[in-house]
Protein backbone atom coordinates (compact mmCIF):
# COMPACT_ATOMS: atom_id res chain seq x y z
CA UNK A 1 0.00 0.00 0.00
CA UNK A 2 1.04 3.53 -0.34
CA UNK A 3 -0.36 5.34 2.63
CA UNK A 4 -0.49 8.82 3.61
CA UNK A 5 -1.31 9.65 7.17
CA UNK A 6 -3.18 13.08 7.97
CA UNK A 7 -2.60 13.40 12.00
CA UNK A 8 -3.90 16.29 13.82
CA UNK A 9 -3.02 16.81 17.44
CA UNK A 10 -1.13 18.96 19.01
CA UNK A 11 1.31 17.05 21.72
CA UNK A 12 3.50 14.25 20.23
CA UNK A 13 3.84 12.77 23.20
CA UNK A 14 -0.19 12.21 23.12
CA UNK A 15 -2.38 9.17 22.52
CA UNK A 16 -2.90 10.38 19.03
CA UNK A 17 0.74 10.62 18.14
CA UNK A 18 1.50 7.35 19.74
CA UNK A 19 -1.46 6.13 17.74
CA UNK A 20 0.14 7.85 14.20
CA UNK A 21 3.84 6.71 15.75
CA UNK A 22 2.80 2.91 15.36
CA UNK A 23 0.93 3.06 12.58
CA UNK A 24 4.47 4.52 10.32
CA UNK A 25 6.09 1.74 12.04
CA UNK A 26 3.92 -1.43 11.43
CA UNK A 27 3.14 -0.15 8.32
CA UNK A 28 7.07 0.62 7.03
CA UNK A 29 7.95 -2.80 8.48
CA UNK A 30 4.86 -4.94 6.20
CA UNK A 31 6.98 -3.15 3.39
CA UNK A 32 4.08 -0.49 2.67
CA UNK A 33 5.19 3.06 1.47
CA UNK A 34 4.43 5.97 4.18
CA UNK A 35 4.00 9.32 3.70
CA UNK A 36 2.51 11.48 6.91
CA UNK A 37 0.99 14.87 6.97
CA UNK A 38 1.41 15.77 11.13
CA UNK A 39 -0.80 19.32 10.29
CA UNK A 40 0.46 20.27 13.94
CA UNK A 41 4.22 20.12 13.37
CA UNK A 42 3.21 21.55 9.74
CA UNK A 43 1.84 24.19 10.95
CA UNK A 44 -0.71 24.35 8.61
CA UNK A 45 -2.57 27.24 7.93
CA UNK A 46 -6.41 25.78 8.39
CA UNK A 47 -8.81 28.46 7.24
CA UNK A 48 -9.58 29.55 3.62
CA UNK A 49 -9.21 33.12 2.43
CA UNK A 50 -8.13 35.19 -0.71
CA UNK A 51 -4.83 34.16 -0.31
CA UNK A 52 -5.26 30.63 -1.06
CA UNK A 53 -5.98 31.86 -4.73
CA UNK A 54 -3.40 34.32 -5.49
CA UNK A 55 -4.11 36.17 -8.56
CA UNK A 56 -6.92 33.96 -8.99
CA UNK A 57 -8.91 35.10 -6.20
CA UNK A 58 -11.56 37.46 -7.35
CA UNK A 59 -13.36 40.54 -5.71
CA UNK A 60 -15.35 39.40 -3.89
CA UNK A 61 -14.01 36.44 -3.36
CA UNK A 62 -16.19 33.09 -4.68
CA UNK A 63 -14.33 30.37 -2.43
CA UNK A 64 -15.65 27.40 -5.08
CA UNK A 65 -14.95 29.35 -8.46
CA UNK A 66 -11.74 30.75 -7.68
CA UNK A 67 -10.13 27.57 -5.76
CA UNK A 68 -11.70 25.67 -9.19
CA UNK A 69 -9.47 28.27 -11.30
CA UNK A 70 -6.57 28.46 -9.27
CA UNK A 71 -6.88 24.43 -8.95
CA UNK A 72 -6.71 24.45 -13.12
CA UNK A 73 -3.90 26.84 -13.31
CA UNK A 74 -2.02 25.29 -11.02
CA UNK A 75 -2.13 28.21 -9.10
CA UNK A 76 -2.90 26.67 -5.50
CA UNK A 77 -0.35 27.64 -2.82
CA UNK A 78 2.30 25.53 -2.59
CA UNK A 79 1.27 23.86 0.85
CA UNK A 80 -2.10 23.06 -0.98
CA UNK A 81 -0.75 21.44 -3.80
CA UNK A 82 1.72 19.51 -1.96
CA UNK A 83 -1.54 18.04 -0.16
CA UNK A 84 -3.06 17.40 -3.43
CA UNK A 85 -0.32 15.17 -4.81
CA UNK A 86 -0.38 13.19 -1.77
CA UNK A 87 -3.59 12.10 -1.87
CA UNK A 88 -2.98 11.44 -5.55
CA UNK A 89 -0.31 9.67 -4.67
CA UNK A 90 -1.68 7.14 -2.07
CA UNK A 91 -4.14 4.40 -2.41
CA UNK A 92 -4.84 4.57 1.35
CA UNK A 93 -5.51 7.13 3.58
CA UNK A 94 -5.42 7.22 7.40
CA UNK A 95 -6.91 10.34 9.49
CA UNK A 96 -5.79 10.39 12.98
CA UNK A 97 -7.44 12.88 15.35
CA UNK A 98 -9.42 13.17 18.64
CA UNK A 99 -12.92 13.87 18.39
CA UNK A 100 -13.47 17.38 19.33
CA UNK A 101 -17.25 18.25 20.17
CA UNK A 102 -18.39 15.56 17.88
CA UNK A 103 -16.46 16.33 15.00
CA UNK A 104 -12.77 16.75 13.81
CA UNK A 105 -10.33 19.37 15.15
CA UNK A 106 -10.43 22.79 13.44
CA UNK A 107 -7.11 22.17 12.21
CA UNK A 108 -8.26 19.04 10.02
CA UNK A 109 -11.09 20.54 9.00
CA UNK A 110 -9.54 23.35 7.85
CA UNK A 111 -7.05 21.22 5.54
CA UNK A 112 -10.50 19.27 3.88
CA UNK A 113 -11.59 22.95 3.58
CA UNK A 114 -8.41 23.98 1.64
CA UNK A 115 -7.46 20.82 -0.07
CA UNK A 116 -10.43 19.53 -1.33
CA UNK A 117 -11.20 22.30 -3.51
CA UNK A 118 -13.58 22.64 -6.28
CA UNK A 119 -12.46 20.80 -9.61
CA UNK A 120 -9.85 18.90 -7.52
CA UNK A 121 -12.75 17.47 -5.26
CA UNK A 122 -16.09 19.03 -5.79
CA UNK A 123 -17.32 20.27 -9.32
CA UNK A 124 -16.08 17.02 -11.08
CA UNK A 125 -17.46 15.20 -14.27
CA UNK A 126 -20.18 15.79 -16.24
CA UNK A 127 -24.21 16.71 -15.44
CA UNK A 128 -26.71 14.45 -17.76
CA UNK A 129 -30.36 12.80 -17.16
CA UNK A 130 -28.27 9.80 -15.82
CA UNK A 131 -25.19 11.67 -14.19
CA UNK A 132 -25.12 14.14 -11.52
CA UNK A 133 -21.13 14.72 -11.67
CA UNK A 134 -18.63 12.34 -10.52
CA UNK A 135 -19.51 12.68 -7.19
CA UNK A 136 -20.44 9.68 -4.16
CA UNK A 137 -17.90 6.96 -5.62
CA UNK A 138 -16.69 8.50 -8.35
CA UNK A 139 -14.65 11.10 -9.05
CA UNK A 140 -10.90 12.49 -8.52
CA UNK A 141 -9.64 9.89 -5.63
CA UNK A 142 -11.99 6.90 -6.70
CA UNK A 143 -11.03 3.62 -5.99
CA UNK A 144 -8.61 5.12 -3.13
CA UNK A 145 -9.59 4.03 0.63
CA UNK A 146 -9.63 5.70 3.97
CA UNK A 147 -9.41 4.85 7.84
CA UNK A 148 -10.32 7.29 10.52
CA UNK A 149 -8.36 6.46 13.61
CA UNK A 150 -10.96 8.39 16.33
CA UNK A 151 -9.91 9.11 19.91
CA UNK A 152 -13.02 9.58 22.01
CA UNK A 153 -13.34 10.75 25.73
CA UNK A 154 -16.52 9.32 26.79
CA UNK A 155 -17.33 5.82 27.72
CA UNK A 156 -18.77 3.70 24.15
CA UNK A 157 -22.34 3.13 25.83
CA UNK A 158 -23.07 7.01 25.46
CA UNK A 159 -22.49 6.28 21.44
CA UNK A 160 -24.54 3.52 21.04
CA UNK A 161 -27.54 2.70 19.09
CA UNK A 162 -30.00 5.12 22.37
CA UNK A 163 -27.08 6.76 23.43
CA UNK A 164 -27.20 9.90 24.64
CA UNK A 165 -24.25 11.53 21.97
CA UNK A 166 -25.78 9.33 18.90
CA UNK A 167 -24.59 6.21 17.62
CA UNK A 168 -20.78 7.07 16.74
CA UNK A 169 -21.63 5.92 12.85
CA UNK A 170 -24.17 8.52 12.67
CA UNK A 171 -21.70 11.18 14.37
CA UNK A 172 -18.66 9.80 11.65
CA UNK A 173 -20.88 10.14 8.49
CA UNK A 174 -20.56 13.27 7.69
CA UNK A 175 -16.97 12.40 7.21
CA UNK A 176 -17.07 8.94 5.71
CA UNK A 177 -19.56 9.94 3.51
CA UNK A 178 -19.70 13.61 2.78
CA UNK A 179 -16.24 13.99 2.50
CA UNK A 180 -14.46 10.86 1.65
CA UNK A 181 -17.02 9.01 -0.30
CA UNK A 182 -17.80 12.37 -1.89
CA UNK A 183 -14.57 12.78 -4.16
CA UNK A 184 -14.65 8.57 -4.44
CA UNK A 185 -12.57 7.68 -1.58
CA UNK A 186 -14.02 4.62 0.02
CA UNK A 187 -14.25 4.54 3.86
CA UNK A 188 -13.60 1.28 5.91
CA UNK A 189 -14.83 0.60 9.07
CA UNK A 190 -13.65 3.45 11.57
CA UNK A 191 -10.56 2.31 14.24
CA UNK A 192 -12.60 4.16 17.62
CA UNK A 193 -11.31 4.00 21.26
CA UNK A 194 -13.20 5.03 23.82
CA UNK A 195 -12.64 6.51 27.20
CA UNK A 196 -9.52 7.97 26.58
CA UNK A 197 -9.48 10.15 29.04
CA UNK A 198 -8.68 7.69 31.71
CA UNK A 199 -6.88 5.10 29.33
CA UNK A 200 -4.02 4.33 31.29
CA UNK A 201 -0.40 3.13 30.31
CA UNK A 202 -1.24 -0.06 31.45
CA UNK A 203 -3.73 -0.04 28.90
CA UNK A 204 -1.78 1.26 26.30
CA UNK A 205 -0.09 -2.74 25.10
CA UNK A 206 -3.76 -4.09 24.24
CA UNK A 207 -4.71 -0.88 22.63
CA UNK A 208 -1.35 -1.08 20.20
CA UNK A 209 -2.30 -4.48 19.52
CA UNK A 210 -5.51 -4.21 18.45
CA UNK A 211 -4.32 -0.94 16.21
CA UNK A 212 -1.49 -3.24 14.52
CA UNK A 213 -3.81 -5.67 13.97
CA UNK A 214 -6.34 -3.02 11.97
CA UNK A 215 -3.46 -1.90 9.93
CA UNK A 216 -2.39 -5.16 8.84
CA UNK A 217 -5.47 -5.92 7.88
CA UNK A 218 -6.39 -2.90 5.88
CA UNK A 219 -5.40 -4.11 2.66
CA UNK A 220 -8.23 -7.11 2.42
CA UNK A 221 -10.87 -5.29 5.07
CA UNK A 222 -14.07 -4.25 2.86
CA UNK A 223 -15.23 -0.69 3.00
CA UNK A 224 -18.47 0.59 3.85
CA UNK A 225 -20.98 0.08 1.45
CA UNK A 226 -22.38 3.03 0.68
CA UNK A 227 -24.61 3.89 -2.31
CA UNK A 228 -22.89 4.89 -5.45
CA UNK A 229 -24.60 8.19 -6.89
CA UNK A 230 -24.99 7.33 -10.82
CA UNK A 231 -25.66 3.95 -10.68
CA UNK A 232 -29.78 3.79 -10.14
CA UNK A 233 -30.57 3.86 -6.44
CA UNK A 234 -31.14 7.93 -6.75
CA UNK A 235 -33.51 9.65 -8.62
CA UNK A 236 -31.75 11.83 -10.70
CA UNK A 237 -31.27 15.68 -10.42
CA UNK A 238 -33.21 15.15 -6.90
CA UNK A 239 -31.06 12.69 -5.73
CA UNK A 240 -33.60 11.40 -3.33
CA UNK A 241 -33.09 7.69 -2.86
CA UNK A 242 -35.66 5.46 -4.45
CA UNK A 243 -38.08 3.98 -2.74
CA UNK A 244 -38.40 0.47 -1.73
CA UNK A 245 -34.30 0.32 -1.22
CA UNK A 246 -33.40 0.12 2.20
CA UNK A 247 -34.31 -2.77 4.83
CA UNK A 248 -37.11 -1.92 7.20
CA UNK A 249 -37.11 0.28 9.56
CA UNK A 250 -33.74 1.70 8.27
CA UNK A 251 -33.92 6.10 7.81
CA UNK A 252 -31.12 8.89 8.18
CA UNK A 253 -27.99 8.57 7.09
CA UNK A 254 -28.47 4.79 7.48
CA UNK A 255 -30.48 4.43 4.11
CA UNK A 256 -27.19 5.40 1.92
CA UNK A 257 -25.29 1.75 2.78
CA UNK A 258 -26.06 -0.85 0.96
CA UNK B 1 -32.45 40.73 23.34
CA UNK B 2 -28.69 40.25 23.97
CA UNK B 3 -27.74 38.88 20.88
CA UNK B 4 -24.09 37.85 19.99
CA UNK B 5 -23.42 36.86 16.11
CA UNK B 6 -20.13 34.88 15.49
CA UNK B 7 -19.97 35.22 11.81
CA UNK B 8 -17.65 32.98 9.55
CA UNK B 9 -17.32 34.25 6.33
CA UNK B 10 -13.65 35.43 5.00
CA UNK B 11 -15.41 37.68 2.55
CA UNK B 12 -17.11 40.59 3.58
CA UNK B 13 -19.57 41.10 0.53
CA UNK B 14 -21.13 37.62 0.69
CA UNK B 15 -24.03 36.21 0.94
CA UNK B 16 -22.98 35.33 4.58
CA UNK B 17 -21.96 38.51 5.64
CA UNK B 18 -24.64 40.47 4.02
CA UNK B 19 -27.40 38.24 6.35
CA UNK B 20 -24.73 38.69 9.30
CA UNK B 21 -25.39 42.01 8.64
CA UNK B 22 -28.85 42.29 8.17
CA UNK B 23 -29.06 40.69 11.80
CA UNK B 24 -27.25 43.55 13.11
CA UNK B 25 -29.33 46.03 11.46
CA UNK B 26 -32.86 44.19 11.91
CA UNK B 27 -32.08 43.18 15.94
CA UNK B 28 -30.76 46.49 16.88
CA UNK B 29 -33.90 48.45 15.32
CA UNK B 30 -36.03 46.44 17.00
CA UNK B 31 -34.47 47.63 20.03
CA UNK B 32 -32.22 44.39 21.13
CA UNK B 33 -28.56 44.50 22.05
CA UNK B 34 -26.18 43.12 19.78
CA UNK B 35 -22.47 42.15 19.55
CA UNK B 36 -20.63 40.35 16.77
CA UNK B 37 -17.58 38.38 16.63
CA UNK B 38 -16.89 38.29 13.22
CA UNK B 39 -14.08 35.53 13.32
CA UNK B 40 -11.93 36.49 10.15
CA UNK B 41 -11.78 40.13 10.66
CA UNK B 42 -10.72 39.68 14.34
CA UNK B 43 -8.16 36.88 12.71
CA UNK B 44 -9.25 34.19 15.12
CA UNK B 45 -6.41 31.51 15.77
CA UNK B 46 -8.49 28.58 15.08
CA UNK B 47 -6.34 25.89 16.74
CA UNK B 48 -6.14 24.48 19.91
CA UNK B 49 -2.05 24.61 21.22
CA UNK B 50 -0.34 24.88 24.67
CA UNK B 51 0.13 28.86 24.15
CA UNK B 52 -3.75 28.78 24.88
CA UNK B 53 -3.02 27.63 28.69
CA UNK B 54 -0.09 29.62 29.76
CA UNK B 55 1.88 28.56 32.57
CA UNK B 56 -1.36 25.84 33.16
CA UNK B 57 -0.03 24.02 29.92
CA UNK B 58 1.02 20.80 31.41
CA UNK B 59 3.99 18.89 29.20
CA UNK B 60 2.85 16.49 27.51
CA UNK B 61 0.20 18.77 26.77
CA UNK B 62 -3.67 17.60 28.42
CA UNK B 63 -6.00 19.74 26.62
CA UNK B 64 -9.08 19.10 28.65
CA UNK B 65 -7.17 19.62 31.78
CA UNK B 66 -4.93 22.31 30.98
CA UNK B 67 -7.96 24.39 29.22
CA UNK B 68 -9.93 23.43 32.68
CA UNK B 69 -7.19 25.01 35.36
CA UNK B 70 -6.10 28.02 33.26
CA UNK B 71 -10.13 28.64 33.44
CA UNK B 72 -10.66 28.20 36.74
CA UNK B 73 -7.24 30.81 36.61
CA UNK B 74 -8.71 33.04 34.79
CA UNK B 75 -5.30 32.73 33.05
CA UNK B 76 -6.83 31.80 29.41
CA UNK B 77 -5.84 33.99 26.11
CA UNK B 78 -7.83 36.93 26.25
CA UNK B 79 -9.17 35.97 22.89
CA UNK B 80 -10.95 33.33 24.71
CA UNK B 81 -11.28 34.99 27.40
CA UNK B 82 -13.28 37.54 25.84
CA UNK B 83 -15.73 34.90 24.03
CA UNK B 84 -16.39 33.58 27.07
CA UNK B 85 -17.63 36.46 28.40
CA UNK B 86 -19.65 37.54 25.41
CA UNK B 87 -21.57 34.33 25.75
CA UNK B 88 -22.23 34.87 29.23
CA UNK B 89 -23.30 38.69 28.72
CA UNK B 90 -25.71 36.96 25.91
CA UNK B 91 -29.18 35.58 26.28
CA UNK B 92 -29.18 34.27 22.35
CA UNK B 93 -26.37 33.49 20.02
CA UNK B 94 -26.75 33.23 16.41
CA UNK B 95 -24.57 31.69 14.15
CA UNK B 96 -23.65 32.37 10.87
CA UNK B 97 -21.61 30.53 8.72
CA UNK B 98 -21.60 28.44 5.01
CA UNK B 99 -22.07 25.00 5.35
CA UNK B 100 -18.42 23.41 3.68
CA UNK B 101 -18.09 19.97 3.66
CA UNK B 102 -21.62 19.43 5.72
CA UNK B 103 -19.98 20.97 8.41
CA UNK B 104 -18.48 24.22 10.44
CA UNK B 105 -15.82 26.29 8.48
CA UNK B 106 -12.68 25.84 10.39
CA UNK B 107 -12.10 29.03 11.77
CA UNK B 108 -15.77 28.63 13.65
CA UNK B 109 -14.68 25.16 14.62
CA UNK B 110 -11.74 26.52 16.00
CA UNK B 111 -13.63 29.00 17.87
CA UNK B 112 -15.64 26.24 19.96
CA UNK B 113 -12.50 24.15 20.05
CA UNK B 114 -10.50 27.03 22.09
CA UNK B 115 -13.75 28.60 23.91
CA UNK B 116 -15.85 25.65 24.67
CA UNK B 117 -12.54 24.79 27.72
CA UNK B 118 -13.10 22.20 30.60
CA UNK B 119 -15.03 23.57 33.18
CA UNK B 120 -16.88 26.34 31.45
CA UNK B 121 -18.47 24.24 28.57
CA UNK B 122 -17.63 20.71 29.97
CA UNK B 123 -16.60 19.19 32.54
CA UNK B 124 -19.52 21.06 34.60
CA UNK B 125 -21.59 19.79 37.59
CA UNK B 126 -21.63 16.79 39.90
CA UNK B 127 -21.52 13.05 38.90
CA UNK B 128 -23.85 11.09 41.06
CA UNK B 129 -26.60 8.13 40.95
CA UNK B 130 -29.33 10.71 39.56
CA UNK B 131 -26.74 12.91 37.61
CA UNK B 132 -24.34 12.67 34.98
CA UNK B 133 -22.49 16.29 35.58
CA UNK B 134 -24.31 19.12 33.97
CA UNK B 135 -24.96 18.61 30.57
CA UNK B 136 -27.23 18.76 27.64
CA UNK B 137 -29.50 21.03 28.78
CA UNK B 138 -28.08 22.04 31.87
CA UNK B 139 -24.71 23.99 32.47
CA UNK B 140 -22.62 27.17 32.47
CA UNK B 141 -25.12 28.31 29.24
CA UNK B 142 -28.38 27.04 30.47
CA UNK B 143 -31.19 28.96 29.68
CA UNK B 144 -29.72 30.65 26.63
CA UNK B 145 -30.81 30.08 23.25
CA UNK B 146 -29.30 29.57 19.73
CA UNK B 147 -29.81 30.09 16.25
CA UNK B 148 -28.23 28.87 13.48
CA UNK B 149 -27.97 30.51 9.91
CA UNK B 150 -26.30 28.10 7.24
CA UNK B 151 -25.93 28.69 3.76
CA UNK B 152 -25.67 25.18 1.73
CA UNK B 153 -24.60 25.59 -1.73
CA UNK B 154 -26.67 22.44 -3.20
CA UNK B 155 -30.30 22.17 -3.69
CA UNK B 156 -32.82 21.21 -0.95
CA UNK B 157 -33.71 17.83 -1.89
CA UNK B 158 -30.37 16.48 -1.84
CA UNK B 159 -30.71 17.44 2.28
CA UNK B 160 -34.72 15.93 2.22
CA UNK B 161 -34.65 12.80 4.40
CA UNK B 162 -34.21 10.32 1.24
CA UNK B 163 -31.92 12.99 0.02
CA UNK B 164 -28.28 11.62 -0.88
CA UNK B 165 -26.25 14.34 1.65
CA UNK B 166 -28.63 12.98 4.52
CA UNK B 167 -31.23 15.39 6.37
CA UNK B 168 -30.18 18.43 7.15
CA UNK B 169 -31.71 17.62 10.87
CA UNK B 170 -28.90 15.01 11.56
CA UNK B 171 -26.18 16.94 9.74
CA UNK B 172 -26.73 20.04 12.09
CA UNK B 173 -27.36 17.62 15.19
CA UNK B 174 -24.08 17.55 16.06
CA UNK B 175 -24.06 21.20 16.63
CA UNK B 176 -27.74 21.54 17.86
CA UNK B 177 -27.24 18.90 20.38
CA UNK B 178 -23.49 17.83 20.85
CA UNK B 179 -21.94 21.79 20.91
CA UNK B 180 -24.93 23.77 21.98
CA UNK B 181 -27.30 21.44 23.97
CA UNK B 182 -24.18 20.25 25.99
CA UNK B 183 -23.53 23.19 27.72
CA UNK B 184 -27.32 24.40 28.01
CA UNK B 185 -28.09 26.19 25.11
CA UNK B 186 -31.07 25.84 23.64
CA UNK B 187 -31.25 26.01 19.84
CA UNK B 188 -34.21 26.87 18.10
CA UNK B 189 -34.87 25.50 14.47
CA UNK B 190 -32.22 26.63 11.65
CA UNK B 191 -32.64 29.22 8.94
CA UNK B 192 -31.27 27.43 6.28
CA UNK B 193 -30.79 28.80 2.47
CA UNK B 194 -29.95 26.61 -0.28
CA UNK B 195 -28.61 26.84 -3.24
CA UNK B 196 -26.58 29.38 -2.46
CA UNK B 197 -24.78 28.85 -5.17
CA UNK B 198 -27.07 29.77 -7.72
CA UNK B 199 -28.63 32.39 -6.07
CA UNK B 200 -28.93 35.76 -7.84
CA UNK B 201 -29.05 39.28 -6.74
CA UNK B 202 -32.84 39.26 -7.83
CA UNK B 203 -34.03 36.77 -5.31
CA UNK B 204 -31.58 38.68 -2.54
CA UNK B 205 -35.03 40.53 -1.34
CA UNK B 206 -37.05 37.47 -0.85
CA UNK B 207 -34.34 35.44 1.21
CA UNK B 208 -33.74 39.07 3.62
CA UNK B 209 -37.45 39.45 4.23
CA UNK B 210 -37.73 35.75 5.37
CA UNK B 211 -34.40 36.00 7.68
CA UNK B 212 -35.78 39.30 8.98
CA UNK B 213 -39.62 37.91 9.83
CA UNK B 214 -36.92 34.85 11.51
CA UNK B 215 -35.16 36.86 13.18
CA UNK B 216 -37.96 39.21 14.69
CA UNK B 217 -40.05 36.06 15.73
CA UNK B 218 -36.78 34.67 17.77
CA UNK B 219 -37.49 35.34 20.82
CA UNK B 220 -41.19 34.01 21.00
CA UNK B 221 -39.92 30.84 19.01
CA UNK B 222 -39.79 27.26 21.12
CA UNK B 223 -36.42 25.58 20.94
CA UNK B 224 -35.97 22.46 19.58
CA UNK B 225 -37.43 20.06 22.45
CA UNK B 226 -34.06 18.04 23.32
CA UNK B 227 -34.32 15.71 26.19
CA UNK B 228 -32.59 16.77 28.92
CA UNK B 229 -29.97 14.48 30.23
CA UNK B 230 -30.75 14.15 33.68
CA UNK B 231 -34.38 14.01 34.45
CA UNK B 232 -35.46 10.32 34.08
CA UNK B 233 -35.32 9.67 30.04
CA UNK B 234 -31.28 8.31 30.37
CA UNK B 235 -30.35 5.48 32.30
CA UNK B 236 -27.30 6.68 34.60
CA UNK B 237 -24.39 6.10 34.36
CA UNK B 238 -24.97 4.56 30.33
CA UNK B 239 -26.72 7.49 28.77
CA UNK B 240 -28.49 5.23 26.98
CA UNK B 241 -31.80 6.37 26.37
CA UNK B 242 -34.57 4.40 28.35
CA UNK B 243 -37.01 1.75 26.16
CA UNK B 244 -40.28 2.99 25.11
CA UNK B 245 -39.85 6.97 25.26
CA UNK B 246 -39.89 7.30 21.13
CA UNK B 247 -42.29 7.52 19.17
CA UNK B 248 -42.20 4.31 17.24
CA UNK B 249 -40.04 3.45 14.27
CA UNK B 250 -37.78 6.79 15.26
CA UNK B 251 -33.83 5.97 15.93
CA UNK B 252 -30.65 7.59 15.56
CA UNK B 253 -30.28 11.22 16.44
CA UNK B 254 -33.79 11.47 16.47
CA UNK B 255 -34.03 9.60 19.72
CA UNK B 256 -32.93 12.52 21.28
CA UNK B 257 -35.77 14.72 20.29
CA UNK B 258 -38.98 14.42 23.35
Amino acid sequence: MKTLIVHAHPEPRSLNSALKDLAVETLTRAGHEVRVSDLYAMHWKPVVDAADYGPHASSPLRVAADSGRAFEAGALTEDVRAEQEKLLWADTVIFQFPLWWYAMPAILKGWVDRVFTYRFAYGVGEHSDTKYGERYGEGTLAGKRALLSVTVGGPEPHYAARGINGPIDDLLFPIHHGILFYPGIEPVSPFVLYGTDRLTEEEFPDVAKAWRERLLMLESTEPIPFRRQNFGDYAIPSLQLREGLEPAGRSGFGLHVR
